[in-house]
């Protein structure tokens, strides 16, 4: 909290922009003893350029050793701490797509699955329906009535959709209802606690009505909630840093926990590097601080493909000049967390960050964009909640401290 | 208490084991300028090897520019803030030797000292006397009785023995009466606040009478008394991370902290870097966590040998290879503070930090173990009492925070 007040009486308007570029989940690991990470390997002369003008260094994502989830990996980024604001997947998702959730109304993310005749979970993702197959079927949910809330079910992607319940004394102390199994049935909604029953039995209510209206499907005839939390009243990023915050993200959770903090959200074509970068291209002059996130390097990282993340790392390095045409006053390369295809899956390990800023940074002695190159950079090893006030100050928008 | 709290959340079962290998008092200083330290000057192809395939860092073991005494830097090691948890020296010492310390009894270390004949030490350690001479006086000074408090004592190790007194409304409260200086009297036992003054009279009475006890011997004339303390109740290592902890150490201190923690203290023959790894081999399958001391490295820098210690280091090079064929998953080694030969005692630098985990590790670009090359390792630099939550991700033990 020091921090948000130390922000607020220090911040400086000017016309100075910043770019926070997510390459999400760029962080990896070599497959063999010796050999590159897919960071380290990837053919890169733009952000090897930006590396030698530039400063390196590696972040902490939440803490050292703790693994993080991707809502609170990008709340840490936007320099809120994640262990004090811990912000549920349920909101998360819901805010993403737009959804509204207000103190008191409980979110939560669904997905479809298939139920074998026991009622055992055969395919958790219901083999993972098209959208075009899934939006009839939340329709058919959204006609659902339970007596004393309004529920709200809406589309995310493919079989995944989201639902917010909105009526008196709701509380979000709810266990998931996805076993994280298959061969097991979906477990009931159960309170944490003895105030949220009464939560439980409306959500319940609800799944049952659900599963009566899709008994008749083939694959989506089941369904697993998650996540369930409310809106945590998150102090606004716009009015801590006094910046006008644009959030150019192509998937819904990235864009929820920008709407969270109070960043405007920018509709645009298209989900590559070249479109979002068109996107801040188009919003320029409005705004003075821009979050760009890239998904597919993650992705990738969880499929374990590691030459497909150096693909994805290439493509972004390919539409850069685009972005750097723009001219921002500070750029700064990073990620949420690694995502090294060897593990498939999230890590705990320091993320490389790359802090370009011609006008005020110190350049360190690094040439190339590695996670070994920024072990060895100039911002050391730092918490990354600490990056937000580098930012700003590279944007020379913190006035001094004290006489 | 976050970081315990998200440890307790977080943690999960495998079948993963970690080794946490202190050569005490390992880190040091060059004693030329321009001249290795004790660690550098070491042949030891082994850690070489592990640094090669590891990560290297550097710890601060209590707070930047601050020594830590044994205990403090211990209980950072297992995670413990040692500025919240402070466990005094007579605690450590009695428990460390199987004597009960509940919460309420108090604890001290004691010292056969040589007076002369006005009261003034001569002697700090009585010459240094050998167990075989001090333990009948041991057994003497335990003959000794005070109205309405038990009192036990039991000899430690050559000239140091522990007491452990037990009765109503005792309080720890009580000044070292060790002036930490000859040619001046023992102190009294002397009350820090007001309500510790019963006390203090109490263990008055105890010293006056061994002192009579004690009147007639050429050594050890005298004694001295430090560490008041009792249990300080520590939150449990074992539930706290989920691991079942095993600690293999010579001396009783090391042991003391371990068993504080919830450790089991494992019992074996013989006292070299060899005899300890074998001890581990023995109990392999019980455990999920070896605390490992060796303790040489730390005498042999407090005598200031600078040959002595790298002999040490030598040798613990010389057994890994036993220890590294039980194929930990994780494995580091470092110390729980310096203790440069060129100092002759404990020092405050950060200390040099492997750590060896093939399956999850990111390996940097050191290929030596040793002071220099660990301040310019993969993790930094960082407070020891970040270790365990990175031993635990290394082993897999840790879940994602959040979704």
């Amino acid at each position: 909290m020091a921090n948000f007040d130390l922000m607020r009486q220090l911040q400086l308007k000017n016309d100075r922009k910043i770019v926070l570029l997510v390459v999400d989940g760029l962080g990896g690991l070599p497959v063999e003893p010796g050999g590159p990470t897919e960071l380290e390997v990837a053919q890169k002369p733009v952000l090897d350029r930006l590396a030698s003008e530039g400063t390196l260094g590696q972040m902490i994502p939440i803490r050292p050793g703790i693994t993080p989830g991707s809502g609170p990996a990008h709340l840490a980024l936007f320099g809120y701490d994640p262990i004090q604001y811990n912000v549920g997947r349920g909101v998360l998702e819901a805010t993403g797509i737009g959804m509204e959730v207000k103190k008191g109304d409980i979110a939560a993310r669904g997905n479809f699955c298939t139920l074998d005749s026991k009622g055992m979970i055969i395919d958790r993702r219901a083999g993972r329906i098209p959208s075009d197959e899934a939006i009839p079927l939340v329709e058919r949910l959204s006609g659902i009535r339970i007596p004393d809330v309004e529920v709200d079910v809406q589309h995310v992607r493919e079989y995944r959709f989201a639902i917010v319940m909105r009526g008196e004394d709701l509380e979000p102390e709810l266990e998931d209802t996805d076993p994280q199994a298959t061969g097991v049935q979906p477990h009931p909604v159960r309170a944490r606690k003895k105030s949220s029953q009464r939560t439980a039995d409306l959500f319940e209510r609800w799944v049952a009505e659900a599963r009566a209206r899709l008994a008749e499907e083939n694959k989506a005839n089941g369904l697993t909630l998650r996540g369930f939390s409310t809106d945590p009243g998150l102090p606004q990023f716009p009015e801590i840093f006094g910046l006008k915050a644009a959030c150019i993200a192509v998937y819904p959770m990235y864009r929820g926990a920008s709407r969270l903090v109070g960043m405007e959200i920018e509709d645009f074509q298209g989900d590559t590097p070249e479109d979002e970068f068109r996107a801040a291209s188009d919003i320029w002059d409005n705004y003075d601080f821009f979050f760009i996130h890239i998904k597919k390097t993650d992705s990738m990282g969880e499929d374990g493909n590691f030459q497909g993340k150096v693909g994805i790392i290439e493509t972004v390095d390919h539409a850069l000049p685009s972005l750097l045409k723009l001219e921002p006053d500070v750029l700064c390369v990073t990620c949420d967390h690694s995502t090294p295809a060897r593990m498939k899956k999230h890590s705990w390990h320091p993320v490389p960050t790359l802090l370009w800023a011609p006008a005020t940074g110190l350049p360190d002695h690094q040439t190339t964009f590695g996670e070994r190159a920024c072990a060895q950079g100039g911002f050391g090893t730092f918490p990354t909640i600490d990056l937000m006030p580098l930012l700003m100050a590279h944007a020379d928008r913190l006035e001094k401290f004290g006489a």
